[in-house]
């Protein structure tokens, strides 16, 4: 087996990166780790070092790692957790459960604020309740669970008056997104792919520091910084679209090193560069946001409540949204 | 084993398309794929029915079973085969010469004209040894062959008056270099990439009717015609990335049914509805064509030679161009 050496101390290395050509000590991974956050962030005009940020955290590895690099940056930095009630399939662990567990124990271990929403306790049902009626929903929920989560999300960062959101998505996340918009040229989606969203008409800001890191960076990353967190992906994901597409992308970076990272910065160059036209432009009565809900005073695109407020009281007529 | 039968008649299936949802005898699927080729010459205005068509042919299944539909749906048609000089690698057949005997023979048959330009006769030196000094082209000649092809295609066309040059591609090549200039996001590329090249200042106009068509289903329709066409690929073609994205694209298919002609459709929707600005339109200075060859007076965007005569002059100091 070939031995990689450190190329800062050239001591023996732990990892090896072949798509950037450098391999790195546990020492120097966490200094390059760090700073490479810090130059995504500076790269593409994400937040300001005083800007009040909220983490959106799952449990998983990528948004524990990330709440652990913008602290450990100096960061005013805040969490947030949304407790989905996603029990698993059968023979299995609660998810939702377990994973509050770890996000909980990485917050009072560093003395962290954190902000914890329970769909259930909030809405009156959990997010595999809330999907059973709509005829996907059944098997899978994921439609209605990133519905649910965006809204509670921008929600939280208007209450608390945060400058900017984010999030724990890796390349491997971006680039599965942006290959499912491109096999199908998806205009809408692929002029709206950015590591950075400006707040816009009651949208709060939102980025993704990670965006540049594959899955394994970041994986290396918590084990070295020993974070604790949930292994299991949720268990709605298997079979998934983007699962499939990351198996593929994984299998072109394996013979072809760096095709990730590539396909993903020449997109936001094009990008960035005016190479694609917003097909919204051409129908400005049909951009966003037409108006608020006048339930929840989210932007909506449609007349009356938006759809976060239809799914909530359609299964809670008395209930009241919060 | 699951009989398919014929969408048509009802009798026992020869073929069944999964993206299509079609299944047909022998005698139904000429008929579809006939009426496919037109359907597909019209959708994307390739050219007139009087059209005067060059065949561009290689003596593989792809160009004689577009040039034996053409001529089969009455088109004024004659074909024109670029006797490469390529000789296969070691313990290999005659590649080139194989291939001319298949192109001679369909022509013979069929009582068809067929134009042959011997590149070796004609200027000197085989595609191999043309591309001998070049430093990559010493493993692969492909880039060589590329340019040379082209150079030669445009001649021809220009010399005998045709309305339109058309190539055999299918949608297998189609979405691979699709798929090559996406995963890169070469934008000069995915502008220009489409089924029909209108006339250009001195470039002759191209289309690719078989462009809707699997690889597998033009080779269905070979093989059904009874079409003797060289099995072997170009022995240089061996390992090259186009080659690997087909397996990749192959992958999806498989998995995913109609995801290659989605791909593609998509693309030239999007492309048509104006969602790529032309980075070229930025920079007027720079826009194709610049000038004429002095020496062929093809257009190029050099100053003095353009690329092929460079080649050929600087390989063959005394030679004529003709």
């Amino acid at each position: 087996m070939t031995t990689f050496i450190c190329h800062t101390c050239r001591s023996k290395a732990v990892i090896r990166m072949r798509q950037h050509r450098l391999a790195f000590c546990k020492e120097h991974y966490l200094e390059w780790f760090t700073a490479q956050t810090e130059r995504s962030i500076q790269k593409y005009g994400m937040f300001p070092r005083t800007a009040r940020v909220l983490v959106a955290v799952s449990g998983g590895k990528d948004s524990l790692s990330l709440w652990d690099v913008l602290w450990r940056c100096g960061y005013e930095t805040e969490g947030f957790y949304i407790h989905l009630g996603i029990h698993g399939l059968e023979d299995e662990t609660d998810y939702s459960a377990q994973s509050a567990q770890y996000v909980r124990q990485f917050a009072q271990e560093r003395n962290l604020k954190l902000h914890v929403v329970d769909v259930k306790k909030e809405y009156g049902k959990s997010i595999p309740e809330l999907s059973r009626f709509s005829p996907k929903g059944k098997t899978k929920p994921c439609a209605t669970c990133g519905l649910v989560k965006r809204h509670i999300m921008n929600q939280i960062a208007l209450d608390l008056h945060n400058d900017v959101v984010v999030t724990g998505h890796n390349l491997d996340d971006e680039v599965a997104v942006l290959f499912g918009n491109t096999m199908n040229w998806q205009q809408e989606m692929l002029v709206r792919q950015s590591p950075v969203l400006a707040e816009y008409h009651g949208l709060a800001r939102k980025a993704k520091p990670f965006c540049r890191f594959t899955e394994r960076e970041v994986a290396a990353y918590a084990l070295l910084r020993q974070i604790a967190y949930i292994y299991e992906e949720c268990p709605f994901s298997r079979g998934s679209t983007t699962l499939y597409y990351k198996s593929i992308l994984n299998q072109i970076e394996d013979s072809h090193p760096g095709s990730k990272l590539r396909f993903y910065s020449s997109f936001l160059k094009a990008r960035e560069g005016g190479f694609f036209n917003s097909p919204e432009q051409d129908h400005p009565s049909q951009s966003f946001p037409a108006q608020l809900c006048p339930s929840c005073k989210q932007p909506t695109t449609r007349s009356g409540l938006c759809s976060f407020c239809s799914l909530i009281t359609s299964q809670n007529p008395r209930k009241k949204i919060p």
